[in-house]
């Protein structure tokens, strides 16, 4: 898509504040003490932004950063010169040239990839710096027990082993009480003992607040940074940084019998004041969100009405009195968080962020707290 | 996102056929006869990319394009030179002047953008080229039918007059037998007739399949051109035009009691071969298809198992005994098409096309029939 052409046109506008960002970052660097703390912006930054994101989170003093692929990497390398940036998806065949010429360090999650890394540690003279990922039961990437446990007993494997980072990931860890949180730290402490030595990482963002036995050498701020509470049920310590807003194209009165929308599936019992609002499913509103959405005038809530088209919504905006066509109203905002259109939409922020459409306006700012 | 590098890296790819798009917009252009069949081309061509399917759809004869907002309407014309181009959401203050100088063509949904465009009008001595959307029973953009009546009983509004088209927008018409669609043609016929001569449109895609009687002047075929059914639950006219397929990361053994991802959500009940493919919700893979969707081996199904993750799934290849790391599963193909995979997202076709991430490889082929 060519760039949208300025906010006074703009049908909806994403606002991502930096300083909350940083805010964010620094709330979790502070809670994690002597751990490194990296930061996870793989999918674009999460939908944030891979150059703004990136950019800030560098001047707010991390200095490692992960995404998922090899083309995040490279694209991220383009970004930012300095940092050490990881890919977790694995050391595939034909990685190891593009590795070196970019300073970029894969992981490596099996026995193949690992005889590929040393094989090119050889060839080479010396190992690329790479995480090793051990898996402790989420059954995903990284090494099974068996595998690393094969390791281990074969020290020929471990010929030119210069691992700069053991890395595992945790399932349950935005659910503090999970059983599993202690058996993946203990299963992590007691497979890093057997390998060499080197730095230890296993907790994302709902590890990291977890306590200072999930921080080990480094955390990996992922979703927490753009506002997710790390623990849902529990008081969000992060900041939202995320608005998004929608303008009211028109204004309509309805009464029963009239239905709106697709399906004819939302019919009116009552005189009602109909806002079409442009966003829809394809800038990443869910379809889901039908009849179930809540958007905010200020602080007036105006339901979603009908279902959710792929380029409009319709709310029930009867008590807000002024509105008027061209308005903005939240789709995301002060009043209807990340967390809780995610709820209402029957799904996690995660998705709701990584989905953030690429027809809205792009607006960076930067408060101060 | 900065570009991907290439497909033998690229961890998934998104295969768009072309020749597939064109021949199934030959398809509805021959049902609908002397009707002018235009096409559907928002949200980035519903996720097809604008550039190709624009350029395909003008070669294969579309001479008149249909986007949600303005800023759609520039990128495309700055694709496709000659073409009509008409936006849907709305005169909104300003947007004249762009229309005059890039031949763009408003809607006028509210009496609002009727005064707006009169003005305009009058201030230039002619009428910028508009369709006037008329409501017939969405109530999302549009006149009400009392709008519409008040415009037909002030002549001095129409004065400067020059609607090049009278459009409506149906709500039932993926249902054939919706008592709605009989009900909205005779409502926009009886409109129609009210107000000064201009052609007519009704029916998108859906519309366009239910028969002579909805074609009127035109057709905006939409996202039946992509692949989607028109009509769910009856026989699909339409050619696949999407394929989308995920590389495999790594493949594991796993047993009783184990289980995968997050929330450990998937308990395995006996011994498993499970892989890990390169496609997450961040890609446009809805979240609601774990442990429900289902990926190809070939011809073989693997289906998800444990939850969608942000950039990766997992998948029981128990039954693809020569499966192997780098290979391609469809996600998307000729055994689980477009609308399979939105029935079992809980969702239509259109959300799973406009959803489609930006992280893939895309590849555009032109297959012949």
């Amino acid at each position: 898509m060519a760039e949208n052409f300025g906010p006074a046109h703009a049908p909806s506008v994403l606002t991502v504040d930096l300083g909350a960002l940083r805010r964010n970052y620094r709330l979790i660097a502070e809670r994690t003490g002597a751990a490194e703390c990296a930061a996870v912006v793989k999918a674009d930054a999460y939908g944030a932004g891979i150059e703004p994101v990136s950019r800030a989170l560098a001047a707010a003093g991390c200095q490692t950063f992960f995404v998922a692929s090899l083309d995040e990497a490279l694209a991220l390398r383009t970004l930012q010169p300095a940092p050490v940036i990881y890919y977790l998806n694995g050391l595939m065949p034909g990685d190891t040239a593009v590795c070196r010429a970019h300073g970029i360090r894969p992981t490596l999650n099996d026995p193949a990839q690992i005889e590929r890394w040393t094989a090119d540690g050889i060839a080479h003279g010396e190992a690329l710096p790479t995480a090793l990922h051990i898996d402790t039961g989420m059954a995903r990437l990284g090494l099974t027990p068996r595998e690393t446990a094969a390791l281990v007993d074969a020290p020929d494997r471990l010929r030119g082993f210069d691992i700069t980072l053991l890395l595992s990931h945790m399932a349950c860890a935005d659910t503090p009480d999970h059983p599993m949180n202690v058996e993946q730290r203990d299963q992590f402490e007691a497979a890093a003992e057997t390998l060499p030595a080197a730095a230890r990482s296993l907790a994302a963002s709902s590890g990291a607040l977890l306590g200072p036995a999930w921080h080990f050498d480094m955390v990996r701020a992922g979703v927490a940074l753009y506002g997710v509470s790390p623990h849902p049920g529990h008081l969000n310590p992060m900041e939202q940084v995320i608005q998004l807003q929608g303008k009211i194209l028109q204004i309509r009165d309805v009464d029963t019998p009239q239905t709106v929308g697709y399906g004819a599936a939302h019919r009116f019992e009552r005189p009602t004041k109909v806002a079409t609002v442009a966003a829809g499913y394809a800038d990443g509103y869910p379809r889901s969100l039908g009849d179930a959405g809540v958007a905010y005038f200020g602080k007036i809530a105006a339901p979603i009405v009908g279902r959710v088209s792929m380029d409009l919504i319709t709310i029930d905006i009867s008590k807000a009195l002024d509105a008027k066509p061209g308005d903005m109203v939240d789709l995301i905002g002060p009043n209807n968080d990340l967390d809780s259109v995610a709820a209402a939409a029957g799904t996690i922020g995660y998705e709701i962020l990584t989905r953030l459409g690429r027809r809205y306006h792009r607006r960076y700012i930067e408060t101060v707290a």
